[in-house]
């Protein structure tokens, strides 16, 4: 299973894939500073909601770590500090609410030994043990994902997924792609359908290079061609990720989630979405509250290193749509799986 | 207005815009033999149904022009040499009826010669004559299209188009498009959204292009975003083109229509199809039975100039899908616009 990010504490750094540059290549490059970090979230270098809450967990670390001579003075220095890396980190992705929980995790951390003790070093050592966890309880997460999920895949199932919700998007084995690898594992037999997902081609740099790497059949298309699949009989069910879901179990994820989703209802396919209960936002009652992120128009215009939008043509690349809870079959978390009416299975599941 | 296709009497070639190469470079280039025009038509350089047409009718008359020495020798030779020609020509591209009803034309333009004299060199003169008829009859059609499509467009209207079915794709104004250039000529305000259109980009290179150039609002998106805008409720129509129409009105058109047409019946907008009657294939009962042409998997792979998909992954690439009849809210032709149910419809302006 390919590692998207990890800790390496000989070199003090983590140790992230630089996934803009597959799949032609597999790079890995190691973050030792917060703004490399941000610029790598940025970038999407590193991607993918659980996998940015880890990354971002990090960053806040690392941002503390060079604070730490001018922080270490006075505990209102540190306070300030921690406070403007906080921001300054979770900030830089508006959507997936995992860099937020994340962030928000790692300064709880820091906060609570300031809260005993003024040892500003104890504090930030304290953020690097948070970001460890977060980055185990994912790796678990996915685990239990992929177990909860894989009933819900029949052997001989074709399977279609949008956008990259595996093993490069987690700290783990993915959220969408888990319940997949759990079946393969089994011994099933399981068809992949990876929109190759405009514009920055998640599906078809990402997730058919990891399948492909895994031995399991995956099959690229482009993200226009799923419903015609669906209209031959070629899909059996759908797999997303999430990078918010609201209260209501409205799922905000990759753009391009909503027009599948709509493809899959008007032919009776369930729409599953899995992902971490840290991607459920209990504070939003629904889906149209999540800010949606703008991307720059370049991505779309000159995505692939050659103009294909002429010059001067406006253009407009938000990254995420919501698709509305009734199009959502089920969602499945570590904790287990939220069947309609999602009001009370996300909060029985996701307040606890 | 772009003139995709010509007739260039002085030069005895047939002059078309290299649309590969939009937007970046407006290069026009001459045909002057039947393997010249197919490899046009095969690697899209000229493509859209009508202009397909055109470029069959052409193709077929410079193929036979070619032969005129050895066909000359007697009425054997020609009807033999017309019907490998015509068959050839034909069978570049299988899902545009227009190619093969156009090529129709002008072998039987030259067999109503060859019926009353054995002078081949008439025969032949008369398919450039029907050539060019059938030119000049679809920059006509084009015309009558706009003009009937037209009163379907309120003022201020946010119409979403898929594919080039616009100046670029006919010898005229367009289909889809050409209402939208009729009602902007009205003084209208017309706001276009242009699906890129994967795999070959033709919304982002050619739609946008041609009706920037005409000073016509237009923002491109990716494919996978028009859910999301009819959602917003920022699409109040979608009018597309077609390859090919059946007897019931099911719509063959570029890949993605389908996955279009699902989205805009959740959303209850209407979708709109804008095409020559010679476009709609009375032969074929229903959609089902229309030949799909499959495309090299490269368009997908390596489209843009870079590998985005891994060495070795499948790629599925279907260069057309199927909408069903019922997803369409009404047929815009030259003779008129059909309304469900589409059978009355349909044979009552395609079988006059």
């Amino acid at each position: 299973m390919l590692v998207p990010i990890g800790w390496d504490r000989e070199a003090g750094a983590v140790r992230i894939i630089d996934q803009t540059l597959l799949p032609c290549e597999l790079r890995y490059v190691h973050i030792t500073s917060m703004n490399q970090m941000c610029e790598a979230i940025a970038r999407l270098k590193v991607r993918g909601a659980p996998a940015i809450g880890v990354a971002g967990a990090f960053g806040a670390y690392l941002g503390m770590k060079e604070r730490a001579s001018s922080a270490t003075s006075c505990d209102g220095d540190f306070v300030v500090a921690l406070s403007e890396v906080c921001d300054t980190v979770a900030s830089v992705r508006p959507t997936a609410v995992n860099l937020a929980w994340a962030v928000a995790r790692v300064r709880r951390a820091a906060e609570r030994v300031m809260s005993v003790t003024s040892d500003t070093a104890a504090a930030i050592d304290a953020m690097l043990t948070e970001a460890l966890s977060i980055m185990e309880e994912d790796r678990r997460s996915c685990e239990l994902i992929g177990i909860n999920g894989a009933s819900l895949i029949p052997d001989g199932a074709r399977v279609l997924t949008h956008c990259n919700a595996g093993a490069l998007a987690t700290a783990g084995m993915g959220t969408a792609l888990a319940p997949i690898y759990v079946r393969h594992s089994q011994g099933a037999k399981v068809k992949v359908w990876a929109d190759e997902t405009r514009p920055l081609l998640q599906g078809a740099r990402l997730t058919a290079f990891e399948l492909s790497q895994a031995g399991i059949d995956v099959t690229v298309i482009c993200d226009g061609m799923a419903a015609s699949l669906m209209a031959a009989g070629e899909v059996d069910l759908v797999i997303v990720g999430a990078d918010r879901v609201a209260a209501n179990g409205d799922v905000c994820n990759k753009i391009g989630t909503y027009g599948l989703a709509c493809a899959a209802w008007v032919h009776g396919i369930p729409l599953y979405v899995a992902c971490p209960t840290s991607t459920i936002d209990l504070s939003l009652a629904s889906g149209d509250q999540i800010p949606i992120e703008q991307r720059s128009s370049d991505e779309v215009a000159i995505g692939f290193g050659c103009r294909t939008v002429p010059e001067g043509v406006a253009v407009y690349n938000p990254a995420f749509d919501v698709t509305p809870a009734r199009m959502v079959a089920a969602i499945i978390t570590e904790r287990g799986v939220a069947r309609p009416p999602f009001q009370q299975g996300i909060a029985s599941i996701a307040g606890a």
